[in-house]
């Protein structure tokens, strides 16, 4: 209604909400309070992690689930606090909402020496630190143009699929504006590609698809970062192509496919499954995202010739870059104008390698339960649309081994690499998951090592009722670290902990939590069975699975020697 | 002897050992490894921290104890993740050396996508991030000039009482350089004052305070950590002025002192504080830091016409500015010039208020442990020497209330004020005086709010069989919060855990660590008594503390109530 208002707060919540956030990530401080007050009247909840960076880490798997999330942090400690997680957000393409409670203008105007500064009256250097790993930074300062900055601020963040930063001063928390931009829906649509430069590129990209004998397609990160998962999929359907994905993009599409393939790291990869990319004469690339442990340390082989790339902001054909051709609208024309009766793939018919299948590996034989036996074999206790969250670490390595049914989500961190980052993120997306869908089904692969950095995060899962299964990989320490340099070193060592006491000590009550330790193959079938009471319980599980101190996921072992050269190699 | 060679990670390593460094805080990650490699030759113990937010705190708490302290980080994640504990220490002037291991020169040059980094090829991102909280940020690209470097940034860290950032490439680590650079120990004096600008400074000095007949000496935090106590210590005893400290500078004097009045937070303070004080003709102000929370919310009743201000790089009396004068050498040359029989306090030596006993307050009666009944009483069983860590909440307010016994070191963050800070700072600190005297008790004050954030620092004390007392105020949730704004906010309440399993859960064995819960002042009493098994343990302790979840030390109760209504002032 023309000259109602709302508070520049109402007005930033209730654009959250029609983003589909339902729960805000964060801690209180005492710049935010005031903030906080307005969250349930715009029907947002507030999470309360135990530390910023656990929140941000918890805010990156919220929007993974949900798309989009929200974190809100004070003023220097809580903001910096959370750094290392919005840039690990930005590095993998996740859009979260940092809003910062910051001093009021006046106070910053004065300069004065509050608590949370560095005592030089300069506001402005936190802010700045974020700057690099924000999509865009605003300050909230004027009421005239705080909706505008506002909107600007959310559209880049989901376009863009990046954290933006919003400081809010505390005496522009209740200052009132109009409400009646709230009813213009923000405009997420992305910017459309240039007609005559697309049509080019389509019609090479045509002619190279209808050329191809044995084309396969290559599906990676930012294809479900950037929303064309749904395209992709359709295009596996119609094109009939054998289609592989990377560590990163596990989960993008149907592993139960009949032309899926497997994962493909480069030279890391399994033989099958390197041969068949490597022969292809077309590779139809989606959303790439070729870090070192996403491609087996840069190893590649397949030539820049025979390549399309689509990417959300560029297409590459062969050696010819398309600047700002993005992929969505190239792969929805493709859809709507490729021949498919025309695409050839007797070769690639041939040479698809028998799908993943989630058998042990034929050397593995004991009692003890190694990486080879149990990443393949506990595929087949997954459910279809279970989130699979594994930790950097033997877990991410291990997952590629595991086939997927259909509908599962993996969430993980191979870009960024924050040992930690998984406790976090279950959190947020086990919240994410019971909000959208409570049947799904949220399991936690994480070290014994990695655990110690966020493991009071669990604490936030108890408090919320949420119930995923916490698998803790105990193997005696950083085996990542390890299989990289210092087998032996104490540096790579930790305090062992009692960890079938942690749920009780965080606070879950009698009846509300289940402990388990597993330490055999048996015992591991016995428990990971499907249908039983563990597998589908509702209350928080912890399993504490003993693995050797020494075995490793055979790509992490090759990964660790190729980093360890690469960390070492000198020019002279 | 000439033509000897070390590397440069032990040429760095072997001039943190000159500096008294023993122990080094910090995590592993696969960029700083071999550098890892290197400590136990150069004499120096990796600690292994369970986080690097919590290994800044550490480091912090080392520092305050040692003199100086090393952190080791890894490129990005790691770095990143300490920064806000890094903030912490450049805003309260302490001295940490922050090495981060980051990826080679070659993979640099080539803007390798490496895992760590944002995917961009920019590798200077993170190290900009921390040029702001860093008195010198050095990158050691070329062994030629990498002793020079380290030796600059060393220096700047000491003499400047700030953190310093250190870049150290993979491959940097393990090249010779000569190693006779060694055998001049760095120059960590002082710049002299220009002598002239100090002689004008000295004479008005001292003419003012031959002048004055009620003359009071503040202490402030900068006087610690810009290391003039000793020569405070001096003036106190040969000019027998009335002395106070602040908040921040807690310990930094003789408690005991005849001469001792109590602590002053301008409008905060006793009423007997604030009015001798306030009606001196003369404030002799040493290393002053005026931070709302250190100063009563900026409610000094103190003219400048009738204070001389001395800094680390200036000096200002009355209102004329002597720039880079610093107090270090004016108190020496003041120690040695002044006639002490000229100064006059016969209204001094009648207003000094009779020292702050640690007495209850007169009010507090009934079983419940409130604030005003605790704080000045656990003064009493606290001994000589104890190391006294208190956390950002009800503790730093209430510990203004208690009398210190002689040689007392108090360790908080009243500027930064970065909850959690505390459990980590109690780690390095315990470290630190187990170094140097294994007799000095460590004794942490620590919310069940803030208790959260950090805990599992605990877990390293154990490993190092690190001794503290935790005292873990339990008054659910985020009382400091409560007290600003938000009383009964959802927000400022918790998840309760079970405190007293913590330690087993972090792997205290049987016979190595005792817990204890107490509810009421019986129950303080009986514990917190001298000579007792528990105040003399040699395990690790931690008791659970229950006070009032609405209680709060006078002065949070006051700074509270400013502090929500300076965020709220609005302009308009």
């Amino acid at each position: 209604m023309a000259g109602e208002t709302v508070t520049i707060v109402e007005y930033l919540y209730k654009r959250l909400y029609q983003l589909g956030i339902r729960s805000v990530h964060g801690l209180p401080g005492d710049y935010n309070l005031v903030a906080l007050d307005a969250l349930p009247a715009a029907g947002l909840q507030w999470v309360g992690n135990c530390n910023e960076l656990n929140a941000g880490y918890a805010a990156d798997g919220y929007a993974r689930i949900k798309g989009i999330s929200a974190l809100i942090t004070t003023f220097g400690v809580g903001e910096l606090s959370a750094l290392a997680a919005v840039a690990g957000s930005y590095s993998e393409h996740v859009p979260v909402v940092h809003i910062v409670g910051v001093p009021s203008t006046i106070a910053q105007k004065k300069g004065a020496l509050l608590h949370h500064t560095l005592g030089n009256g300069d506001f402005s250097v936190f802010a700045n630190m974020s700057r690099h790993i924000s999509e865009v930074l605003v300050s909230i300062t004027d009421p005239n143009i705080a909706a505008r900055e506002i909107d600007r601020a959310l559209t880049a963040c989901f376009v863009a699929a990046r954290p933006v930063y919003i400081g809010l001063p505390t005496d522009m928390v209740l200052r009132k504006i109009p409400a009646n931009g709230l009813d213009t829906p923000l405009d997420l649509a992305l910017h459309p590609n240039d007609p005559e430069t697309e049509a080019d590129a389509i019609q090479s990209i045509t002619e190279i698809i209808y050329a191809a004998n044995n084309a396969v397609i290559l599906v990676d990160a930012c294809a479900i970062r950037h929303r064309v998962i749904d395209e992709v999929n359709e295009l596996i359907d119609k094109t009939q192509l054998p289609t592989f994905v990377t560590p990163m993009s596990k989960g993008a599409v149907d592993e139960t496919h009949p032309r899926f393939g497997g994962v493909y790291v480069g030279d890391v990869s399994r033989p099958d499954v390197k041969a068949v990319i490597e022969a292809a004469d077309l590779v139809l690339s989606i959303g790439a995202l070729k870090s070192d442990f996403n491609s087996g340390g840069f190893t590649y082989r397949t030539t820049t010739k025979h390549t399309i790339e689509l990417h959300s902001d560029h297409t590459k054909i062969g050696f010819a870059m398309y600047p700002c051709i993005s992929m969505k609208y190239v792969l929805q024309k493709l859809l709507g104008t490729l021949d498919f009766q025309k695409i050839r793939h007797t070769e690639s018919a041939k040479s698809i390698p028998p799908t993943l299948e989630n058998k042990e590996a034929p050397e593995s034989t004991g009692d003890e339960i190694t990486h080879s036996w149990f990443w393949p074999h506990i595929g087949n206790w997954l459910q279809e649309n279970d989130v699979v969250i594994t930790e950097t670490g033997t877990a991410n390595f291990g997952i590629v081994e595991t086939r997927f049914p259909k509908g599962v989500t993996a969430i993980s961190q191979v870009l960024w690499g924050s040992i930690g980052y998984s406790v976090g993120a279950c959190q947020g997306a086990a919240l994410a998951a019971k909000e959208t869908n409570p049947s799904r089904r949220v399991i936690l692969f994480v070290g014994d090592g990695s655990f110690q950095l966020t493991f009071q995060e669990i604490s936030t899962m108890i408090r919320h009722k949420l119930t995923p299964i916490i698998v803790l990989i105990n193997n005696d320490g950083y085996t990542i670290e390890r299989m990289i340099h210092g087998a032996d070193a104490g540096y790579n060592d930790i305090q062992p902990w009692r960890h079938t006491n942690v749920l009780q000590t965080l606070g879950a009550k009698e009846g509300e939590y289940k402990n388990y330790v597993v330490k055999t193959r048996k015992e591991v079938d016995d428990l990971f069975k499907k249908g039983n009471e563990f597998s589908n319980a509702n209350v928080i599980q912890l399993v504490e699975l003993f693995m050797p101190k020494m075995d490793a996921p055979r790509a992490l072992k090759i990964t660790g020697k190729m980093s360890e050269k690469l960390n070492a190699k000198m020019e002279v």
